[in-house]
């Protein structure tokens, strides 16, 4: 950590500071400069993380010098990790794609889409048992019976699930039923929640919150990992900005920037970020360029009736269409799906 | 609603699109313009949320008429809604401040820190027991023995307490020992958790979440109210931007705007918005200038070692100072504290 | 245009806006709903831009339909604009990459790096004379003199040269120098500048500004047309928000958007966007993949020395390896650079 | 300047930055810690602005110590600033309010609102001459005929004149006709105009950009003042966030902080930020609570009619019950209008 000090500060206020840091255990190496002093302090300044030095009279500016996470980062492994999910490697040079509903409907239609899906070349089965809706009178999702419906689907096609987590009491059914644990983009700040999950070796989908930095998002993965989970991935979904064309603005410069600065495998959603089943197509390609891991990406038999998110989902068609040309990108990035 | 047809729609996407609308219960108006032609949705389009018009063939825009919501609206309901909070009333012509530490950290300081803020004149205590920390490593609260140090504060100084449920298997406690659940920011899209707290009539205090628009947290009400629990308190704490000078930025423009959309008392917290002490004293004045019905405000009796948010809280002198001022403004805007 | 009127309207309301509507030439249309009265106004509704029909009394709402715009939409022009510059099309199934140095610092520096971008596969040679500097005490680039070492540079290499102009007095020389005329990000708006390069045929590229939306952007663009220069490149260069990873917030979700909404060319900017050499390779990929048609690249012979955005330039070697590697990607997408 | 280097940055690495270093001027001073090795450079580091540091070989991050402005500071001028303009004092103990149509139109309703505000008590009248419009097809401003209506309504009322300049070619008319140049949030960052209009001692009221930063707005200042004009007052006027409910989100934050920063003036306009005119009495009263030292509040006598930006202009009446509530205001934060 580097303290910087107001012109004005007296010895007295250096004193003072120094106490308070010396009774945390930190060694201090002052420098005067001609316009400023600077007190560097040694050591792992992440035990001051919350000490709120900044109030202390006489400073002017406070900055950490190390990342105030260690489990998620490059530092700490520097090998990628790399996801067993039920047999499917997430992390590898094998590009992952998840696919399916955004919400369970009926055990017809989940399983017949679950199909098409696999067909395509999708790998793991995404739907939505329990659904986060903004208004209280919009389909709330099915709960457990669509916990049910994904494992039939599951059963019939080989495909491992993904699903949505909402309530750490469901935790039971997800461990029984799921084999990856979504903690949506709402939750990434749901601490006792990322806490129970990190009590298990089941892999963690963990979606950025819609505004959330990446410092937060890796910071939310160390939640996780603190607790013993090392199944950590992670998923760009699309930040909150002023442009109203789009849902929400999917940030791909997050792609190589969390590759860098952690192990974890990155996912990216191009259908919830754009909101628009129109833009899936471009911004998956995109997101593979970019070095995505993998993709979940909404397919549904009948988007004009879909009871959530129709508006995004891309017809069995499409889709199969679409996973040839990722299949292009795909090597023209030195990786195949 | 309002549905704008694409200059190339042919006559079987608008039957299509009719049909659809019909089935669905609605009766539709169409007007032919000489660049688009216009269908008119008669009738509540409520429910017509989460509907993917906007993917029907021929469609160019989608536009409701109505608002998601109606409970929290002054079109339900015209006159203020006042809400008792244990004998103290938030939302009439007297400014309620809810003062008192981040954190609850040990029984001592914070029936102190209780006792000068009731004496400066604060009429509710607020104090965290559970704390939604970013990092893993921060000091995580004391939980419920944190609620029990709040309500023998209560007892001694005859305040109401204010405490953030992070839970849902803590409401227990929070019905049983505070006398407003707050719903912090991170939480204002849990929607198991908006359901929950709707069930009782317990007084709620509903934070707008850092990025989440006027009409999400209109909504997050809505969940609650629609479960009968008419106490809702909403509270603006900052929003989420590209400015880095302060922690959030703090939206006033908010307090009126829900003040003519919503008959719901509106809070504002200028001390987690700003993260700056410094800040504190001239949002709290524009807070009330701007026509806010109460505050929330950190006071520690020393922020130098407070082991959450030292940054932002206030000294007990400083908040007495403040007590003053603010009631100085609030007889210029023709209120009183 | 589609206006709403608040259930409390008086019949002299409707009438007092009928009459103001039709005073402007407009005809409209009444349909009264059970909840709403809506007043579908008819004919082109972009006379109405800038009248505060909100403000009339028992307005509740006003929703244009048509696009503010026209020459730059779509509807006008149904095929893509292919834009000559000097030979090289910009636009067409090729795609253009436009290479070179953020700042002009000495001649032969310039036509140093003119020869490594040309000898890689760059076609159009980027670099700056006129610099806009956040600080005063910053380098503020050599003007004129710049536009000299450019046209040299070009003499040299028989690469047409792009550069961008801050103010209107200097357009004879860029008139004379430059092939293309940069339209910075801080100049989206500036209008008089936009009108005055309008006058003239001289390609344009216009710089989506920091915070500007895709509308705004397509008005810029449109005001550059409506003085009847049709050259216009529109170019994507990261959004300002909330992240502070990364200078800015690429935003690659524009280029399928624009590409739908207009017939303009698309171009990315993927070394301002991010601010970081290291995150350049990866967006350049994903520009391309998200279908751009070109890439503007800061490149630099020594990034170390460099008087201007050093932290973004590529070394001509590595610029020559990503030129192999976007070839790849280029050719994924059913194009070529 | 602080320089932190990553682990494994070798002994090569260190020395060839402190030769950097060196060459440039600068002292260093090296700390090794445990985990990390810090370079503190000593001096000025002003003139490292721009210097690429973070890319040499070995460097983690490079953080600046000293603000990058000097004659903004309030470290360079500890009292507050007064302007005089034509008599009136900005930044003293009374507020300022400049008050006006938001565009010129015709002479005698220029006139007419002139003689109203001054009669409610504003002291300065704002009136646009040049309008910068987003869209081409809208009302463009009288131009230079509009200064002569300003003009004549200052010597009709004695109120002196602020209005906007869009081209430094118009700067001669200002210097003539009006006694405040604005320089808009479109143009905080045109730098030409920001040195041209440095270079007189007239009056500059500088707009904060729309996405502009507090350390960008008062760096354009300091391109202002370091031409030689001391005469800036700063102008908050709405940032842009993602919220859609007003046209930009006035950022009250920005009065405190920047009086700690700064010495110059600030003033706030709470009509362009909130773009709706119900919004800008609580907004201006929230705005003197917060330390304004003046506002710019659009009046105008028929804003159903206005050909521009009529939603967020009061009328006369008022405007007038407006001047009595924020005198009120005023004197509760111990100043007067």
């Amino acid at each position: 950590m580097v303290i910087v000090l107001k012109p004005e500060a007296t010895e007295q206020n250096v004193d003072h500071l120094i106490d308070r840091l010396r009774s945390l255990g930190m060694v201090t190496q002052i420098t005067k400069g001609k316009e400023r002093t600077i007190v560097a302090v040694l050591g792992d300044d992440r035990v001051l993380q919350g000490q709120p030095l900044s109030v202390f009279p006489g400073v002017e500016s406070v900055t950490p010098i190390l990342a105030p996470w260690k489990l998620v980062s490059r530092e700490f492994q520097k090998h990628d990790s790399v996801i067993d999910v039920a047999g499917v490697k997430v992390g590898g040079s094998r590009i992952v794609i998840m696919a399916g509903p955004c919400a369970v409907e009926k055990l017809e239609i989940t399983v017949g889409i679950a199909q098409e899906v696999a067909r395509a070349g999708a790998t793991i089965l995404r739907g939505g048992a329990y659904k986060p809706r903004t208004s209280p009178y919009s389909f709330q999702g099915l709960g457990q019976e669509g916990l049910e419906f994904l494992a039939e689907a599951r059963r019939q096609t080989g495909l491992p699930v993904v699903s949505e987590i909402l309530d750490a009491r469901d935790l039971g059914h997800f461990l029984e039923k799921a084999d990856v644990i979504q903690v949506g983009a709402r939750n990434m700040q749901n601490f006792e929640l990322l806490k129970e999950v990190g009590a298990y070796d089941k892999p963690v989908l963990l979606k950025r919150g819609l505004s959330a930095t990446i410092k937060e998002l890796l910071l939310s993965a160390e939640y996780i990992m603190s607790r013993g989970n090392r199944n950590v991935m992670l998923c760009e979904r699309g930040i909150r900005t002023f442009e109203p064309q789009y849902r929400n603005t999917l940030d791909l410069s997050a792609v190589p920037t969390l590759k860098e600065m952690t192990h974890l495998p990155v996912i990216v959603d191009p259908s919830h970020a754009t909101g628009n089943w129109k833009l899936v197509a471009p911004m998956a390609k995109a997101a593979i360029a970019a070095g995505a891991d993998g993709l979940l990406i909404e397919v549904h038999s009948n988007p004009e009736c879909a009871l959530c998110d129709g508006e995004e989902s891309l017809k069995p068609s499409r889709f199969t269409e679409l996973m040839n040309d990722l299949q292009k990108v795909a090597q023209a990035v030195g990786r195949e799906l």
